[in-house]
């Protein structure tokens, strides 16, 4: 089932959020094809990310109250009327933004926050490469590297993504249809991040892109879950590779990134100095449009469904 | 040359030091092999770590005066007569070190404060895992963990090497020649930091055992350049590969570095509960059977080389 049925109960630390809207995130697809199970204890029904009203509160709630305007990283359960929610994953949603804009910026924040920032440790002065520039985690790492102070490049798959890029704050993005972009960034003085979603023989040529102290941060593996590297390279201009997942970390650990992105990112939402990017807005009623639109590769910036009609019987 | 000729003169900020003992490293057997020219600027002749007496200071120098016992670290040059550090690479030689003993504590002190310590960010409680148990850096390794309150792991080619080990603090080492030490480690419940100087196909060996969050740094990679890992086993358990070369570093980051052994090393070598682990001490004369001792794979513990006769002309 896509959509969950009936309407849960929060537990002690939760929030029930009557859904406004929710985000389409890659794993959804991945999720719907049987190839990424649901962590334990998760919804098994589709939707990480949700905007909407706090309709009530477990009793150990403190910082939400019923009638809030919230937006969430849920750990599935988030294309339905109602959505449960940890406390900790929770965020009061600016009034700058539309619920559809609240439900396109917890996974890409959250995602972006720590890979980028905390593992990366990109700093100002400093750049990121990112590849799918115009997929919302490329979007948001964009408007947050712009944000302090940071340059961002990428990559893309089409002359018009390409050219959506750099409105939306990239330095430079290569095709990589008809483009090396590893030997053009080399040539353009290298990078000092990469975050990569692809994996496989795009690791090497990452790395190749480096420069000295660089960091390669892997959250997606698209092309390769296997990659071979050069020790000697990574001695040389001592690199470092890491990467994560978001979805299988602990409450504990989501809620002290939620308080990051509170601090860091909520502020440039909240004076318009960071928009989501949206491309596509349809009713939960068309998710399957939603779906194909990003596995077609379609998309510039993210996709939101919004809530219109009861859950399919 | 394996022997530098005449007597240097120490420039603005360095130290000239009249030898007194030299250390024996892996890399002074690549360079005579021609596999490991010295960085730009450095002296052609071998040797890399030293113990003496200072003889003249550069006119910028503070630190130190002629007359002072003292080890360094030296670009190259070390296995003559006399030779010229950087006032920042050079130390104090306590006085409960010989000078065969000052020469055998740099480039494993350096080498293992910076990997296993910065890089590898090995923690009290924690569990390192060391390639090559009885070498030089296996030893320092070791005895550094112990002292900070971690366990120490790893692997030895011998019988005779894995009951060496056991005494020389570590908790447990397999003898790689027999056993499936990445099964073994992973069994006994994973390790946080693996220091590996074998590269090739140790490298996904050496990640199947660590941790969640666990730290892979890379000094050597004497079974292959290049390694295969898996993105998502990086992703899932939050793994870190980085690697590093020391020789190549900037005077500066030396002497940052040679701040932090003074202030960590040196009281644990000044109040004799940290041991250089010497294997061999011969003189200067005798530097090819000591080559070929560590080529053998003869050593447990350091080669130290001593001042015996003046430079061959």
């Amino acid at each position: 089932m896509w959509r969950s049925q009936g309407t849960p109960e929060p537990g002690q630390d939760q929030v029930l959020i009557r859904v406004a809207a929710a985000g389409v995130n890659r794993p959804d697809l991945l999720q719907r094809a049987g190839l990424y199970p649901p962590p334990e204890g998760a919804p098994q029904s589709l939707g990480l990310e949700i905007a909407g009203q706090v309709e009530k509160v477990g009793s150990g709630v403190t910082r939400f109250e019923p009638g809030d305007r919230v937006m969430a990283l849920v750990p599935g359960g988030g294309y339905a009327s109602h959505a449960v929610a940890d406390e900790g994953s929770v965020m009061m949603l600016p009034d700058a933004l539309s619920d559809a804009e609240g439900a396109a910026v917890p996974e890409t924040a959250f995602t972006v926050m720590t890979n980028v920032f905390e593992d990366g440790g990109l700093k100002k002065g400093e750049r990121l490469f990112v590849h799918g520039a115009t997929s919302g985690i490329g979007t948001m790492a964009a408007a947050l590297a712009n944000a302090m102070g940071a340059e961002c490049y990428g990559t893309a798959g089409t002359a018009e993504k390409v050219d959506a890029a750099g409105r939306l704050g990239f330095a430079k993005v290569w095709n990589y249809r008809e483009e090396d972009w590893s030997a053009g960034m080399s040539e353009a003085g290298g990078c000092d991040v990469v975050l990569d979603m692809v994996g496989g023989d795009y690791v090497p040529r990452n790395l190749a892109m480096l420069r000295p102290m660089g960091r390669h941060v892997s959250i997606a593996f698209q092309g390769g879950m296997e990659a071979t590297v050069s020790i000697v390279d990574i001695m040389r201009r001592r690199l470092t590779l890491t990467g994560s997942t978001l979805r299988a970390r602990s409450v504990e650990e989501k809620s002290r990134l939620r308080s990051r992105v509170e601090s860091d990112v909520l502020p440039l939402l909240a004076s318009g100095k960071l928009k989501p990017a949206i491309s596509l807005t349809v009713p939960f009623s068309q998710a399957e449009e939603a779906h194909s639109s990003m596995q077609e590769g379609d998309l510039i910036g993210k996709a939101v469904l919004t809530y219109d009609e009861p859950p399919l019987s």
